[in-house]
């Protein structure tokens, strides 16, 4: 079985989930700058989600690099991954809706939660088809980054109904740890092609 | 004629639908749990129809693989398939704003069955094409799902206006029938590459 | 240049305008019959646009195969037709909302127009660009459907304002002669690729 | 690590923002000329975001066909410029639903600055990723129309408050700049490939 279709589908997916969230920024009916700044939230939350879902896809594309085969449970895992995506615009709009209030906080938190889960899972499933010529398990290494970003989710999640400003922040501490290039994969990947 | 723009396309159709499904789910203006509520059945109709989408993504995944050829019999047969995958988002949305009434849900069932019939016309113009050497036709073999399912779907229409329960378990029972993951077309296609 | 871009993006935007015509039919509040039955308008004219951009993308897809090379010229001609089909979701949903008023139904008629000039714009810079080795000359030949189904639009266009249900009839017989298949381009490619 | 995904992914993401600019174009109640014609800005800032669009992806066709190698930075330089471009839907409605008010049409400018900032960093990368072997260094030259419009963007934005035909002019005007055909990342790839 091929991975072309499965990225070409979650490319699709994907795309369409970055772009349909801007559709939450409403266009204003005034045309000044006091029907503009209510939508300072729901962009700021755009913003956070885009650059999550960039990431989703940076390192979709390194780890379906590093995939040699994929089979039907693969392809449920990763459709798995896509459908907790695919609830980001919801809870992106209402973040950014209800000004970072403490429930929408905490859910946005739980679909990140969810992602990352979803992450681990099409992870194993894809190492266990390769079994032990893995690609992807030699690149992952201690895999830190993946063991860590849950516990900003669940932190975040915790602290929405304290201080949501602090929720935010393990958010955005988690985006910025994966922004930071992660040359594993690459590494690994060149070096079995040369 | 080749197989790609008709795999990219499908793949294209499919992915919006199951994206823009979670466009039904409206973000509330409240930010309390009170106003989440009341979005559970919309978020459950979207959890059934996101397998439904997934299971004919897979299955469509799997279908061509086995085709050798298309012409425009099949683009047309694969074009009926998406026309009825497509109204999946209204009547998901149906079903979940009218918390499962009797009609929506025999609505949905309908929906669903006629995806069956269009998959089964699309079954038989491939095979058609292919002919006697047709791999798709050795794998399918009695293809038990195909002509079992629709009768559920039938079972849920006819007793959606008696008991909706008993019909969102039908469409919930043939969802699971079809997720069993079902090796016959893969082991049919690496049998013949071998 | 390579089509496979110019192939990816048409098929993008086909599939996202194919898709998104749905989202006209608005989910009712109601649960019964009578909520669902003023939808049927909005429902038809979603058959015509999905049956015609199914026919588009039919089309485009064996334009593109017998197409040797695409240039600047092409991709802007491309550009231009998926323009005029971008504006079908607007003209339909207008159209099935009004149940199919004069303005509306002559609007719908004359985006059709548009969408046949700016195919055969699209063929013209083709078939300039592969001059006189282009199999898609040769395939197209005296390509009648393509010269008469403009005045079938035009006729629909004039008779909207006197009687809409001829101007409708004037839609569905291009869409019925386009649907015919038609074998000039298959035969033509497969007789070049033996 | 390859260019295909990356084409893919931005190929979808502005096959979707082209498509759902058309969402703004909101389907009016009446059906007749009144009730159209409060559409018309509307329709000719959809023209307009469609047309640069259509510059863009063109472009951005041209430019990775001249890139020989891509890398974590070039995707992130990538999802940047996506990020602009999915804010387009968002100003062309605003600026349409206002008749090309003095905000809306200085924030139209800024999200078109935008965009070309983003575009200009995108290309700097892709010039370092190839060193000093790039296609790209060569086909650009001087890159004149590059370096000019951003300065149409910044004029479109100052003139927007004192006339705003003025600072539509800019916009209309740098787009035809960038529609006049473009031979020079053709001419290089030609002369390289032969």
């Amino acid at each position: 079985m091929g991975k072309t279709r499965l990225e070409a589908f979650s490319d699709g997916v994907m795309a369409i989930i970055i772009t349909i969230m801007v559709l939450e920024l409403k266009v204003p009916h005034g045309e000044d700058l006091a029907s503009l700044l209510p939508l300072a939230p729901v962009f700021l939350s755009y913003v956070l989600s885009f650059i999550y879902v960039g990431i989703y896809w940076n390192n979709h594309h390194h780890m379906l690099h590093a995939a040699r085969h994929v089979n039907g449970g693969v392809l449920w895992a990763n459709l798995h991954l896509l459908f907790w995506l695919s609830l980001l615009p919801f809870v992106t709009g209402w973040l950014g809706e209800n000004h970072f209030g403490p429930l929408p906080c905490a859910v946005y938190g739980f679909v990140l939660l969810m992602c990352a889960v979803a992450w681990y899972l099409l992870q194993l499933c894809i190492m266990s088809v390769d079994g032990n010529e893995s690609m992807l398990k030699r690149a992952l290494g201690s895999d830190w980054k993946g063991k860590f970003s849950p516990f900003l989710y669940i932190a975040g999640i915790a602290s929405s109904f304290w201080m949501t400003w602090l929720a935010l922040s393990f958010y955005v501490l988690s985006a910025l740890i994966w922004l930071v290039p992660d040359r594993r994969i690459e590494r690994v990947v060149n070096s079995a092609e040369t």
